[in-house]
């Protein structure tokens, strides 16, 4: 049997950084994604494994939490592993480890749900085709709080945009990391003039969104260090729920 | 002394690539300004070296010209060399090649000026106080043809955005290659909904844009299996001139 956990290491390299020289919030979460794919992929409960059986993994919701950014030329590891499985759900946590540091750098939570592409309702994750999760679960949590609800009571968009070529993953679909750059970039302000960094975001995804979509962008800005942000698509339903913790 | 050419091998990784399964423009144009800043680097005129007398690189014009993207698991590689210096510019080719296939999946050529920011002013390159780049000369040229005029008639911006923390680069500028994401974005309904790839894009770079800006785009849209795409920033200065060229 496989160990429960896989470790990848990374490098931020030139072009990948934000306007701080830091690992971009962006390329973070897109390889945190990619973590969870290889990690479920190498126990053959990956995308290849699900499609067979017309199933795909959702990502219902993501939290990342980053006490430091790492740095142009420095070296990280995103360690994951999956902690718990229960009716529809499961769950998988993420370590982004500083290689030689008494600290990681920070650590994510996220949870997820087959969704059966014929009936386009989720699979109870007890009794899967091709295979038992369970016997890969590690109950290590992380030491992050769990999301909060995000209540957003403004009634018009502070900003709307149009989904294009360059916002969608290889499903078609706006990409889940995307909405988290969109909603950051209402307070470039804040962050960019301001220096003030996000320390945590918290995602909880809705409905998808595609090309073409108008996408609107609910806030009430920032209170407390928080802002809640909720992004709608073509004036009707909610894609995702977004909340950023400043430092 | 170095060789005149370096190549960096790459592999189309998950999460990286477009809706089609194939490397997106995005990454493959941050890579290529990766790989320039390398093969600099590597002999003693890259970023580093230049700043210690307080000069910058700019990219001036960008031409790719891809006969196909590589697609997810894929390898290939980018090599890179200068293939001319003179007076206040130097042009640099790529050619990206597929290993163990009989072409490459194509080429891109640039022109770079060193800028001088206390003067604001481009260097004259026979006069590096850093040494003489033009001992890295190699004449070959890739098989591409140099970009062409950029016109757009429309008097009226089809679209317009404010540039946002995840459009910047480390330097707090719009990164580059954005503005070519930005424009392939006002044409997703040909990239997508028709499935018409863009073969061949072309940049010509003007003032940088920052946090905030207003950016408007303005075309006459697709004249003969071509767009061309102006960028003005807060109604005023052109910033970036584009030409998608369709298969």
């Amino acid at each position: 049997m496989k160990p429960q956990k896989d470790s990848t290491a990374y490098r931020v390299e030139p072009f990948t950084e934000d306007h701080t020289g830091h690992l971009s919030w962006g390329l973070l979460g897109n390889q945190i994604l990619r973590c969870a794919g290889m990690h479920a992929d190498a126990r053959g409960f990956g995308f290849k494994d699900m499609i067979r059986s017309n199933h795909v993994w959702v990502l219902a919701r993501l939290v990342i939490e980053m006490d430091r950014m790492p740095a142009t030329g420095e070296d990280y590891a995103i360690e994951t592993w999956v902690t718990r499985v229960y009716r529809q759900f499961t769950d998988r946590m993420f370590s982004i480890q500083a290689p030689g540091a008494d600290k990681p750098f920070g650590h994510a939570l996220s949870t997820w749900a087959l969704i059966d592409l014929d009936t386009r309702r989720p699979r109870d994750l007890s009794t899967l085709p091709e295979g038992d999760i369970s016997q890969y679960v590690c109950e290590e949590q992380v030491p992050i709080a769990e999301p909060s609800r995000i209540v957003v009571k403004a009634k018009e968009p502070v900003y709307t945009l149009t989904a294009g070529y360059s916002d969608l993953d290889v499903n078609g679909h706006v990409n889940s990391i995307r909405y988290l750059q969109m909603a950051m970039d209402l307070f470039s302000t804040t962050i960019c003039g301001e220096g003030r960094r996000v320390r945590r975001a918290e995602m909880a995804y809705g409905g998808e969104s595609y090309v073409g979509d108008q996408l609107q962008f609910f806030t009430d800005g920032i209170v407390d260090n928080q802002a809640a942000v909720v992004i709608k698509r073509n004036g009707e339903s909610v894609t995702t729920k977004i909340t950023l913790v400043f430092e």
